[in-house]
């Protein structure tokens, strides 16, 4: 079933009439700030038919705009075609922002009404138009759940039984986690909490669903109280097992679609035993619909959940255990980069007549080779995201995803592949750049750059207390000598049998309105520097470290990261000439850890071929 | 005339019952955000006799406290000995804070009052009191002037004549930058511009004062109007040319006494022919009764006054002039080095009784000499701040200033110069750290890093945007991979024939509440990092930086620092074995280009030493 419904726009309009809303807004997000977004969510695709990822898009009587970001231009233009909704393109200069033509049109008139599905519209930007809305002397209808009626054949909530994690595994168990949480609350003067946040909830509990793609998670809410734990999820999710769990661990399970008019009827004050309850509630992962409720039901504090740090900084047996896999995990992409290797001396060697023609090798048949290398890992739940293989100019698009088998990939340049997996014990993520023929000059000193840069950062050590945004600096100084940068953060949070990007850390520059988080033990961050040159090439590699302790000294606390990646980086594009003594240094003592840890799981062409790779330069 | 009066305290307490105020709240800075605070405005010290910098003061009907850091705990408890006041250790464990302490003191009965005098207590420090009080129920009278009354022998205000800088050294006359600065004002939406800060409004007017002890600045505050421009002054500093001066661009005088009764009366809204003006006022660098008193005016428009990121960016003519001072100061200070040495050699052969003694140098004498090289240079006009020569553990001690002749320099480990002149085209603040005699390995060892750190960041390459707190990074992943750091930012901005430390840049963490500024083309930053053992020894290497364009790629603008300093970097402390071949190779070019500058303004003596220690390494 398509989710546009070419009639979808029409119909709005005539709900819109009908509930006196004059200007109607939507967005693409889901109520949980979730990465990837299921269909039942997608009410901006089905008034208008854009499938991009980013999009705001507000209707008006006669007409509509729709906001979107430069990675969509192109396809959101083709899909808008013919809809009469105009594209506005978020950014380009002489282009409104949301707010700007939401400020003109709502002066336009008096008492003119803005509505929205509260429950759909995240709280950071509800609460920006509420007060647009009412500077401007318009009105505001928060509620206006119009799509609920018109999209009759709506796909349903996804829905697939969750599964309870062996406590062995995850170092803490849920009552653990739970006092410990209770504790923070009581630090910050919050009697409850209420969280909207998967991957917080499913850590939290120590239980997995697979209710968003790639990221092991069940549609759900959480209420903390001072004496309950309240966990909303839909009925069809829940196992045998999960109910005994539930049960043990007093779980109160409710109905996933229940939870606003739980809360809504809850006594807080009762429960915390005074006339003015304090909830904490994330504002940045929580929708306008949820703000709006628990501010009339007691003292609204929004700050980041307690989960957040807490959940970012692994535990000891969450570490043995990331440690275990991305060993696995790291050898699993050597097997796949001696194939891709091989493949490519077969694909060379066709131009000698004598030979028997191998079958081209498509992006996609890599993607489904080094997959199918991932699954016979014991313990392989799923990827952590869709791998990507991408030759050439395909490599410097972000987010490039083949369409159909892709291109062929042809013995020149490099071939760039980002993958990773989920397993019973880590969330993986890597990313490598692979010379599979020919390279310029410009290509040898760009890759040799990106590897000094991701070394650098790699061996960095630095104070307690030090941020991802300072961090950021040491990876990019080695391209910025030469003019280069690249167009994305450093590096980024991963989950534990998670979501692969995760907060709070980052390694990068300050998003607006937001406090950079130091660098602590237990952080599990990507490093991954890159240069894309477009339609030329892109090259990127990432390796996962972990921050641990270095030392203590009358100065401070030191923290350093420890490697958990072990893939060769390609020797064959390294530029000597553009590396320094300690660059070369770093470089080679990675390669003989590669060697030292993922040799004995290999088979012996394996082992030959990698101990040629991680030689000494 | 002492400024401590011991019976101020009770004569305040009666002021306070007559005026209704049960506590009286006081700051030890002047009006105008001043580094340096002459004595009219010293009401704490007047109070309590306290002589520290850092100092909030509140009076109590019985009892009174006085909140300081850490720099000044020990002068401080024997300054408050028997007045009655006690001590509050700021930042100590348990020790209340001043937010914390009138929360709990304004709650306590209803209806209490808090004081103060709004023009002596800054707009952010006036604003959280405010609310604090409100919140608990109580009053603010924020208009009590106590001290007026009380004080029957304060200080005069400081008043010294203005001079008018000759325009061929400042590169944009007075009318060109007030007319950019009204283009920054539409821009921003604002119909006026209050300006309190005075190193701002000297550098807008091209004038300077010498009310501030080091700083070239006068008293005043600014009106910058849609059509006129108001200077508020003391009538004592009006010379026949600047009134001649402000008579051609039209600069209209008035009593700096008079400006907050000025701009009561003031027509705002004619001024700027609508109902409601807007006024831009930047709450960080003005007083609480200004900003009360504007809002009560119009619009106020809390912002970073549009003159400091104008005033941090040099012009080409100003970046002459500093680049002819820096070197001809540089000049200066490596005579003195060669002068130290020599003594230091003298001091040394008193072990054989065949010479005469020397007589021995003192910091104090040191810091003459210095002074004195100084003072040859044609255009000096002053110190930018007092001269600090410190050695063995005084030059780990912050703000060390030596007392009475300080102690005598002894030829063993460091002595540690931070100085810099005030020029007729430049203000200078350079650092270096001298080898004075023996120096043990941990010596030699902390000294190369710093020598590192120091030319890391010189030679950084940074994209347009960069800002200050990521190139910290780059100065201090040197030390930390040591676990070394050291407790001050890296580097200030600086003014030109103005303040030694102004903003907005600034290289280190970021303040609280502030974002850090992107480093631009013309900004005038130290690089200053160092090392610190109590009691033992302290490092510090610090030059002045210029940034400068780099180049321009398909991936950015690039910018990076143009080394304006060119004084040696103490061979005889460097340990090879803690540089890089990289690090060697900056070492080596900067030594080279200090010998082929200064070179040619030494005499013969000094050159052959200047050619010895700035050989290759």
């Amino acid at each position: 079933m398509p989710v546009y419904h070419p009639e979808a726009l029409e119909a709005l309009r005539a709900a819109m009439k009908e509930s006196g809303i004059d200007y109607y807004l939507m967005t693409s997000s889901d109520c949980h700030a979730s990465e990837y977004v299921s269909n039942y969510f997608k009410v901006t695709e089905f008034v208008s038919g854009c499938t991009s990822d980013n999009v705001i898009l507000i209707v008006g009587e006669k007409d509509a705009f729709l906001w979107t970001d430069g990675r969509y231009f192109i396809s959101a233009a083709g899909e808008l075609a013919g809809t009469g909704i105009t594209l506005m393109k978020d950014g380009e200069k002489g282009v409104p922002g949301v707010g700007e033509w939401l400020k003109e049109r709502l002066s336009r008139s008096e008492a003119l009404t803005l509505g929205f599905d509260g429950r759909q519209v995240s709280a950071k930007l509800g609460a920006s138009y509420r007060k647009l809305a009412t500077d401007c002397g318009a009105n505001v209808n928060g509620e206006a759940a119009l799509i609920d009626s018109i999209w009759t054949d709506r796909p349903a909530l996804p829905s697939h039984p969750v599964k309870v994690l062996p406590e062995e595994i995850c170092g803490k168990t849920f009552p653990e986690k739970l006092s410990d949480l209770r504790e923070c609350l009581r630090r910050e003067g919050a009697d409850f909490l209420v969280l909207s946040k998967l991957d917080d909830i499913m850590w939290l509990t120590n239980i997995r669903g697979g209710d968003v793609d790639y990221n092991p998670v069940a549609l759900s809410y959480a209420l903390v109280t001072p004496a309950e734990f309240f966990l909303f999820i839909q009925e069809t999710e829940l196992t045998e097992e999960f109910r005994a769990y539930a049960e043990k661990y007093e779980i109160r399970l409710l109905p996933y679609e229940n939870v606003f008019a739980f809360l809504k009827d809850y006594p807080f004050a009762e429960g915390a035993g005074k006339s003015s309850p304090a909830i904490l509630c994330d504002g940045s992962a929580s929708t306008d619909a949820m703000m709006q409720l628990l501010a009339s039901k007691g003292n609204l504090i929004d700050m980041p959940n307690p989960t957040e740090i807490a959940k970012a900084c692994k535990n000891e047996v969450e570490m043995e255990n990331i440690r275990k896999y991305y060993l696995l995990d790291s050898a699993a992409l050597c097997k796949f980069i001696f194939y891709v290797k091989k493949q490519m001396e077969l694909a060379d060697s066709d131009k000698e007549p004598d030979f028997p023609s191998a079958s081209p090798l498509t992006e996609m048949a890599a993607a489904r080779k080094l997959d199918a290398l991932r699954a016979e890992i014991p313990g392989f739940l799923d990827l952590s995201f869709p791998t990507i293989p991408a030759v050439g100019g395909n490599a410097a698009m972000a987010h490039y995803a083949p369409e159909g088998e892709g291109d062929v990939i042809e013995p020149h340049g490099f071939l760039l592949v980002d993958s990773g997996g989920q397993y019973l014990g880590a969330t993986t993520d890597v990313t490598r750049t692979i010379v599979i023929g020919d390279l310029t000059d410009q290509m040898r000193r760009d890759f040799t750059l990106v590897s000094a840069a991701h070394f650098r950062l790699m061996n960095a050590v630095f104070r307690k207390g030090t941020t991802g945004y300072q961090l950021d600096m040491l990876a990019r100084e080695p391209l910025f000598a030469h003019g280069l940068d690249y167009g994305h953060g450093t590096g980024h949070g991963i989950g534990f049998i998670l979501n692969v990007h995760e907060g709070p850390q980052r390694i990068g520059s300050v998003r607006p309105g937001t406090t950079p988080v130091p660098m602590a033990e237990g952080m599990l961050t990507s490093d991954e520097p890159g240069i894309y040159r477009e339609n030329e090439y892109g090259i990127r590699t990432e390796s996962i470290t972990l921050t641990v302790p270095y030392k203590e000294t009358e100065f401070g606390t030191f923290l350093r990261f420890e490697c958990l990646t072990w893939v060769p980086v390609d020797r064959e594009a390294i530029d000597l000439s553009y590396l320094s003594t300690e660059d070369r240094r770093m470089l080679n003592d990675y390669h003989a850890g590669v060697y030292e840890k993922v040799a004995p799981l290999l088979n012996e062409e394996e082992r030959k071929w990698l101990y040629e790779v991680t030689r000494e330069i």
